[in-house]
């Protein structure tokens, strides 16, 4: 059956493009921050560094328009105000961001030492949490400038730093859920066969960005033989009538995140293929009812596994079970064998599970589901059975 | 003056179009990796450690679909064959790289340690270089895996590694100068005056699309006092009569980039204005005249500051000269003060000096310039002189 659910979406897609959201504030920010100081010090950290990226983003409204060999750098810690590390070029950029006047901001022209210039604020003996995605340049600068300190990853260090979400973040999340949920609800309506997968993610972006999005992550469109490659996006492959076809879409709206998958086919599946995309779909609602505080991540990985598993395909699940979601598409809390963080209300996280059969096909069932006080919650609520499609 | 030079760029630029570069070969890449090996043994060090980035598309081919949390690591060294660790979901992406064939893929599946699989082809009291953008959480993992080992940035250590280019290089790099210059012939002939600097912006990226770019980097539009910010990109300033507006754009063509810069002005300028503009074409002028084998990058930048200096705007001229462009548009050598390093032939790099008056009006001339056995060339043809714009 094609998109059944589709009038209750489209009104949800309506109500979710309607939604404005009331723009963080400078306090918003100071708030954070202190938070993730505060977090720092609790696991015996003398502060916390962060480079443009997510975590810029999350701490200070500050998105520079790239992350390059240039210093930019937010020191946190409990001793002290936060300071933003700012190439002179790009302060006016940074003074404009929400979070500025909650920070102080210390720039550094070309040609001086930017570690030199971020050292005074660090403690030459202490340890840090340095933001993932900082540039290793970056981080052996510090390294040799101030060669009595040490690193952790942050993610390593303070893995839910990002990770329970508040009020406004989950109105976002929820309106870009509804938003991607409203371009499903029209790519199924399209012709797929004898269409190039390339073609057809156009389209599902064009959808995406209609639907809200500012920013489209990926677009995968993988039929047949493509789809058991997980991360495999769009390519020249003309799809045909036959054909199982994994979408797996998602990007930024109102600066959070959507991702979801569904897998549909040309025309009507076989037996094997019913049976594959049932196994897939029993694993995902298995994994979803799972979802409750107090249960480890790697809880709900085993679960969906556990179907899969049971029903001969466990080799053939290759990848983890979900990764949470937020200012990006993809961070932690991570649902995979040995993720012991329990579950807590306010966590945001995809559920998606799949089965990949090499040369052959690929099944994947994804929604972003919400942890709520007694249990979950999904922000995708398109049909999960198998769409038919042109 | 608008656009004099525009029948001869065009044609230029129709026959960049036309240009359609030999794909880099599986050899071509086995060359590459095998240079940067002995540069790195030359250099006292163990190997070389590439994460996804331009590095990699130059030494593999291979352009993952994003840098994430999941190690994807090339290990180069004088005493072993090229290897790629790569997370098991993204190796059937790898695996068509055309650099494939010249290395062995090594895969690791999610749960696993990728630092603990990547270890046994680093020497473990080895000192390797590691490119720049490298997340940190990566060298933490191997740092932490191997205490023994330790790390240097890949441009401090080798930062001539992808800076002289060769004939096929230059080749695709004159092709992208050639499209941006068509690009810009195109949009003196589009009104300013009364839209906003985001609408020129937008007329500007598409004209770099159509000239033959597949990725657009930035298009800056900098009116009146906005111009004053050399890292303003556009906004929502209506650009009005008697503005000055700084155009700054570039992206990729065939892999390779392109980055130019042209101050035109919105009606008559002022003698101020016209002033100002024609310091900085001199600068830029004496700066490209100075370009010759064997003399040092800061000396293209001393050249530039000195015209600039002497007309008294010294204190506002508040960048370097130049950068190195080539797989990037942003990468070594610099033209900066204390950059030693002799200009050797086939190097590419812009000259682009700028006078910026803080709430007034900035003007920058740029051009990407190759050094030539005897001299410097530019890449970039079209007339520097002010352009009058409606």
């Amino acid at each position: 059956m094609s998109s059944a659910a589709s009038s209750a979406s489209v009104s949800a897609a309506s109500s979710a493009s309607a939604f404005v959201p009331a723009p963080f504030t400078a306090d918003d920010y100071r708030a954070r921050m202190a938070r993730a100081a505060r977090s720092a010090a609790d696991a015996g950290l003398d502060g916390v560094l962060v480079a443009p990226g997510p975590d810029l983003v999350h701490l200070t409204g500050y998105r520079p328009t790239a992350a390059t060999e240039r210093l930019t750098l937010l020191v946190l810690s409990a001793e002290q105000d936060p300071v933003l590390v700012v190439p002179t070029l790009e302060a006016p950029d940074a003074e404009r961001a929400a979070g500025a006047a909650a920070l102080t901001l210390c720039d550094w022209t070309d040609g001086k030492d930017p570690y030199a210039v971020a050292a005074p604020f660090l403690d030459a003996g202490g340890c840090f949490a340095v933001s993932d995605s900082t540039w290793a340049m970056h981080l052996l600068g510090l390294q040799q400038t101030l060669p009595g300190t040490s690193y952790v990853s942050l993610t390593a260090a303070l893995p839910m730093l990002r990770a329970v979400k508040d009020a406004a973040e989950l109105a976002r999340l929820e309106a870009a859920g509804a938003a991607a949920d409203a371009a499903y609800e029209e790519i199924v309506k399209v012709r797929f066969s004898g269409r190039r997968e390339t073609e057809v993610a156009a389209e599902l972006a064009r959808l995406l960005t209609e639907s809200g999005h500012e920013q489209v992550d990926f677009t995968v469109v993988g039929s047949g033989p493509n789809g058991a490659s997980p991360h495999h996006e769009a390519g020249e492959r003309v799809i045909e009538q036959g054909d199982m076809v994994v979408l797996d879409f998602g990007g930024l709206k109102d600066g959070y995140g959507s991702d979801t998958s569904r897998t549909v086919h040309v025309g009507a599946p076989s037996a094997e293929e019913q049976r594959v995309h049932d196994v897939v779909r029993q694993a995902q609602q298995a994994a979803f009812e799972a979802v409750r505080p107090g249960i480890a991540c790697q809880e709900v990985d085993r679960v969906a596994r556990a179907v899969i598993t049971g029903a001969g395909y466990g080799e053939r699940f290759i990848h983890r079970t979900g990764h949470g979601i937020g200012v990006t598409t993809h961070e932690p809390p991570y649902m995979i064998e040995g993720e012991r963080q329990p579950l807590v209300p306010g966590m945001c996280f995809s559920v998606e599970p799949g089965i990949y059969l090499p040369g052959r096909f690929g099944v994947r069932i994804e929604d972003i589901v919400t942890v709520t006080e007694d249990g979950g919650r999904r922000f995708n609520t398109t049909a999960r059975e198998m769409a038919v499609v042109d």
